[in-house]
């Protein structure tokens, strides 16, 4: 396709500056800790834009801080665009987000090295404040670059520690000038957009599946139900006189399941968190709060989930004398990636000897917002027993080869597409 | 019966005595705080042993602080005792055993204001921490009183601030002489046993009744399960994949209610406790602990319930590969009260225009103890909706006067049998 087919990343180089960004913010256990915008952020970003120059690109910071370093190629025009994040949870890994970001570099590095030119410009992306642990909502950096988010609205933000983004910005010394969207400005123009990511997940450890060609990322219907029963004797109230609260949460975390087990295909559904009041073994509770997450890659399947958990819930409510209240935490929809692109991933992976599987995304991904002005795709490769978001998280060194490769050669077939 | 069918008690004297005690250790909203064996506990047996002497009770206090004043009788021998407790829990009410020792105390003012003299000897007893909010288990001095628990063991009882209940007995000057039982020493004669409570349950209300006639105590089974499965993402992995702590802790729960409604008659259940770890939205929990509290009046009932639930986390931690631990946290055998008491109960109720149930308790007391050395009966009034170890404990002044009454001639009849 690129006819460099022969052409290979160096994992050992990619390897060291995966390892030299982890020293950036590096916590006990080996993982990391850079809250988006922090001082640690900084010297990540420092780090990141100080190779960039390193490796010829040009450098671009934009008024939400994304970075992003260009490469040009033999024609004018918009970027064939790679990139993830730097930023990380407070007790993170040193993949999700990271290694995204180092094998855009190591492509730029591999092919400065083999004096390979592409027709159309390529692209590394750093985008801010992806994890959203620090600013609200997550995603952030890509959401305003597509003009998904204003940026005023986005720079007043305030975070967990009641700083804002935009002094933060200004602090840390990125608040740049390159355009951004805004609903009002056209989005920066991009040719197309592919992300490596760690799955955060299971599936492909458990399957033996070396790469995933992610046909999209999952909707998310998060909803918090809060149930107020009355508090009694667990002896002395007969139990048809109840009006149990924890019994309450506790069928709704088994009707979840129901639903996700009757539904079937990609629906998921997690009570993740749950608390009782006066949470005492002998009082029958009068009050719980719990959390229900429900995801698919379908929106009317997602739709039919919230609807057969909306009609138990409220039988339940007037079966058991409880209100019930619900309370929207959060609803996306389903992103569908650019079908040619997922199918390019798969078939640059059969190319290569890779195993592959087509899969959806559990997590939210700067792709999915790169989706709405551009064909975009992502390429996951395994996560240690499904860990992520934690210092546990790890990916082998041959599967961070084989995706760094497929994303050579995926954008060196975009670019010269 | 008692050949004094007109006599009752003085409700305003009873009340007086009532609030009085209620100011010891009153806290807002109308409630109580006299954990056994603190300064506020001390002043509550001052106020009340006072009263006792006040009416010519010989007052003895045996080692673990048991107070009984002692009316003679025309013959010498075992007394028929009431009585009840005056500890309360942090949050506690006005009610809750104090209305037992009041009423006892107001039986004795009737019968020596129109000089009564009974066969055998009447007994008002104070039981020492029948809460067990401070120092495990509760019915202490009840239990240690029939011989259940060695002295040597309940005085050397640790409480949740540290302090033993013989250090705080002494400190307070409630080391008593009097004997009390032991595994060696016989317990002390005791003829009858009728305890005036409040029915800290909602079925009286509920119902219109005004007398509870009690048969007997539920049996009591409490179990913590710890469930341990594995953390990981909401979004990312499969309904398959899952071993989810927080869906066991909730079928957990769901089935507790299925086996009492499938067992119906007075087979309760409560899941009041429950925690999930690390109670995040987007987490499958790794982690849930929860509390299950039957009762049952029926033992062999009590223990059916047990297989089942048993049987189903068994097969639960199977199909969720889940980790399930249990463990026993209390088990009581039910109490059944001495026949002919119950039987009296009703009648006399029936006899002073009183409606009556015959009904089991939810709660443990100290008549149940009492009931291992003599035959032993327990006199329930109504709780304002159900309502106890709350400030907001109420129970109306009408039933007070008939629970009084009753007790009145049923002490009066079992004294001159």
């Amino acid at each position: 396709m690129s006819g460099h087919d022969a052409l290979r990343i160096d994992l050992d180089r990619l390897l060291g500056r995966l390892d030299a960004l982890a020293q950036v913010g590096a916590i006990e256990g080996g993982g990391v800790c850079r809250l988006a915008l922090t001082d640690a952020d900084r010297a990540g970003r420092d780090l990141v834009t100080g190779w960039m120059r390193d490796l010829g690109l040009r450098v671009s910071i934009d008024a939400i801080g994304n970075v992003v370093g260009l490469r040009p190629g033999r024609r004018e025009g918009a970027p064939v665009m790679t990139g993830s994040h730097i930023d990380t949870v407070r007790t993170g890994g040193r993949y999700d987000g990271n290694l995204g970001v180092m094998a855009g570099l190591e492509v730029v590095r591999t092919l400065n090295d083999a004096g390979i030119e592409t027709d159309f410009p390529l692209a590394v992306a750093v985008f801010t404040n992806e994890e959203g642990a620090r600013f609200a909502p997550d995603m952030m950096g890509s959401l305003v670059y597509v003009g998904g988010l204003p940026l005023a609205e986005a720079l007043a933000t305030v975070g967990i520690d009641g700083a804002t983004v935009g002094d933060e910005l200004a602090r840390i010394g990125y608040a740049g000038d390159a355009p951004c969207g805004s609903p009002a400005v056209r989005a920066p123009a991009v040719r197309a957009y592919v992300e490596l990511h760690v799955e955060q997940g299971p599936v492909l450890e458990a399957e033996g599946v070396t790469i995933g060609a992610v046909e999209g990322v999952q909707g998310i219907s998060w909803t918090e139900y809060t149930i107020r029963g009355v508090s009694n004797h667990a002896g002395t109230t007969p139990m048809r006189m109840r009006h149990d609260a924890g019994f309450a949460a506790g069928a709704i975390a088994a009707e979840v399941r129901r639903i996700a087990a009757e539904m079937g295909g990609d629906q998921v559904g997690t009570v993740g968190a749950l608390t009782l009041e006066p949470n005492l073994i002998n009082v029958v509770p009068h009050t719980a709060v719990l959390t229900v997450d429900l995801r698919n890659t379908d929106e009317e399947a997602l739709r039919e989930a919230e609807r057969r958990l909306a009609a138990f819930v409220a039988a339940l409510a007037e079966s058991e004398g409880v209100g019930i209240v619900a309370r929207r935490l959060a609803r996306f929809e389903p992103v569908a990636f650019d079908p040619a692109m997922v199918a390019k991933v798969e078939a640059l992976a059969q190319r290569q000897g890779r195993s592959v599987r087509r899969m959806p995304s559990g997590a939210g991904h700067d792709a999915q917002m790169l989706a709405r002005i551009c064909p975009a795709g992502m390429i996951f490769v395994p996560s240690a027993g499904g860990v992520s978001h934690n210092v546990r998280e790890f990916t082998a060194t041959e599967d961070i080869r084989a995706g760094a490769d497929l994303l050579l050669h995926l954008l060196l077939d975009l670019a010269n597409g």
